[in-house]
């Protein structure tokens, strides 16, 4: 059996943690098994080295943000490998431009292109651990890139797709996927699964627990992932295609979202290609952006809202700033202050009224709704900040999630 | 004009010196010279990276040293390039592996193959400043290797080399060579110019401002190195082929190294081949064996001793320890509490007598001699560690080095 298993930053935080992952994965591999290991920074590496970087810049070359950041996972695989070799097994540490992970040109947000198997098929053949470097690729001019924030995750399922291996197991510090974040409501109920869908939407919702981008590309290769604690041997959540959808819960879990802000274009003109000026310049610089409004029109003019995150925040203004005077609009405001939380779950399609409820509990908790968006399987609201527990706990508790019994026979 | 600059870690210690090496490297460019400049990792990073491993494993295997080493010198070039390109100087980091800086296979200490100049070329041509990770490159494998401790220096040269450069400067916390280290003595003279070979001896015997390697490789290129503080725009030394050798200093430095462990055996059966086998084996370790004596011959037995650095001594031990029986002395002895203290001096080939004044010096002190070498150029001897500041003091005086005009006279 050929098992790839990934350990993020917390898991080998200090030297202990990395013993114990060390001999997690030496375990394994004493069973027989071929093993791959993908691995994170150790605990705050990488905001250390942001904290260090902006000692010397505020505005850093992305490249060089790229170099910069990549030794923290080339530091773990380091240790890792010194840690599984004191246990007795052969071992190799590789850089994501050794196992030959191949991306695009986009420095700090790059997507992966190709991954050789070539170097990781020998290392295995000569019954050796291979570990390797998470988040981190190399482009065709050889130089450094890394795949942005989680992105170990989707460095581990894209090695599980190519290697064809039985299992992709994400070790983390929650045991599994929840209804819910448990520091936020502590009846959150853990899910033995769910679908890839589902959790691509809680992962793009801000559940944490996944990268985005890796269940999509699990959900593409059909690689089922089991996302589960490195600290004990509980079995923890299994992402796999559609598991058992007939018994599903109508919502399978509430996610938030602080990392979002607003910003409102006002007085824009209403005329065609005004909506793709704006969105293609943004695209342009790499910025995400996640929900888009448009409000009625009056007076041949139209308001447009969208969201992004903190971190593109700065870098949206400035491009609306630039397109300003070719666009037309009067002017802009942005809300940092903001917070999203959504109902995520693959029975919505069968039960009508779902999203009804979710706004009913919000007005319950005297809660506004500044944005909306819905998809076929998640309801998503734009909310302030300071109300997002209330807003949990209360869309929890709606949905029946602290009892599974019940969230299935939910509106029956 | 092209010029490679090589800084230490203490010249990049902390963002505030980072950006004062920037400000010099961009001074350089914007004069319209082609700058490729070489760094080591910041400070205390590579013992910070040490201390880590240690508290992981006492055994790591030395690739894996390699692998976490090499991060240090990455994570300054990221943020040197940073610094510079925010002076206005376009700006490219490069690893030792995008370079194409080809080592032989022994991590840890690797040595230098072959320097492609295609990527460094590529970049000059495009006005950037190329900032080179230092202490690095890569095997035929593309596994990382390092250079060992002050291979930046190293690389600097090399680099220099390749690329033709008409000089290479060589920034350190001190403002040049001195006739022996100042903290010792503080009457000690700076040098303005030194030959290749007198620097050669300086650097082995533990000067610790060049790395000896470097020498040798601007030795054998012709390549002038000036060696001087980050600090200021003072000039240094020029360490350059043969300069003014008829008024050279008979002797030009006292040097003194702590780093050195002796090993003796005894009761060495005196047949051919014994020595052979002993420091064959020590060598195929890739074991560095400094001086190496054979005491008279009582019995059909000799004692021979030898002298190791800290680092080797356990591997030393162990080797020894394993051709005890194959080569048949009766037992050794170790002492790490000694070290060696030495003058060098282009001079003493035409001035006899040095190497007696030198141990009258030592007498005077009542300095025990336990291990005598000398070369052309040099005389070392190996002390008790505890003596070694009152004999660098009175070698410094013995030969007038705090006057180099009356040094340039001695025994005249």
């Amino acid at each position: 059996m050929l098992v790839v298993k990934k350990f993020g930053g917390s898991s080998v935080a200090e030297p202990e943690r990395i013993k114990r992952v060390a001999r997690r994965v030496v375990e394994e591999h004493q069973r027989g098994n071929q093993v791959v290991v993908v691995v994170s920074a150790m605990g705050d590496t990488t905001d250390d080295l942001i904290t260090l970087m902006k000692k010397v810049t505020n505005n850093p070359p992305e490249r060089e943000v790229d170099m910069l950041l990549s030794t923290g996972e080339q530091i773990s695989i380091a240790l890792l490998s010194m840690a599984i070799r004191d246990l007795g097994s052969d071992v190799v540490s590789l850089t994501g431009g050794q196992v030959g992970i191949e991306t695009d040109e986009v420095h700090t947000k790059a997507k992966i292109l190709k991954v050789s198997t070539e170097r990781m098929k020998v290392e295995l053949e000569q019954n050796r651990v291979v570990v390797v470097a998470g988040f981190q690729g190399i482009n065709n001019n050889k130089d450094i890139t890394t795949l942005g924030r989680g992105g170990s995750d989707t460095t581990a399922v894209a090695l599980a797709a190519v290697l064809k291996a039985d299992v992709c197991e994400i070790f983390t510090d929650v045991d599994g996927v929840y209804t819910t974040d448990p520091r936020v409501v502590p009846e959150a109920s853990k899910l033995t699964n769910i679908s890839y869908d589902e959790m691509l939407e809680l992962a793009s919702l801000g559940a944490q627990v996944l990268h985005p981008r890796s269940v999509e590309l699990a959900k593409q290769y059909g690689i089922p992932l089991h996302v589960r604690t490195s600290f004990d041997h509980r079995e923890g959540t299994i992402v796999e295609e559609a598991p058992d959808m007939e018994n599903a819960p109508v919502v399978s879990g509430v996610a938030h979202d602080f990392n979002v802000a607003k910003i409102g274009l006002f007085d824009v003109p209403d005329k065609p290609g005004v909506a793709k000026t704006i969105f293609k310049a943004l695209s342009a610089h790499n910025i995400n952006v996640d929900m888009i409004i448009q409000s009625a029109m009056r007076n041949n003019m139209n308001d447009i809202g969208f969201t992004t995150t903190h971190d593109d925040l700065r870098k949206a203004l400035l491009t609306i700033e630039a397109i300003q005077q070719e666009v037309g609009f009067k002017g802009y405001t942005h809300d940092e202050d903001v917070a999203k939380v959504s109902i995520v779950g693959a029975g919505m399609i069968s039960h009508p009224g779902v999203a009804a409820d979710m706004f009913e509990a919000l007005a319950d908790e005297e809660i506004n709704l500044e944005m909306i968006t819905t998809s076929e399987i998640k309801v998503s609201c734009v909310i302030k900040r300071s109300e997002t527990e209330r807003a949990v706990k209360a869309l929890h508790k709606k949905f029946c999630l602290d009892d599974l019994e019940a969230a299935r026979n939910y509106g029956q």
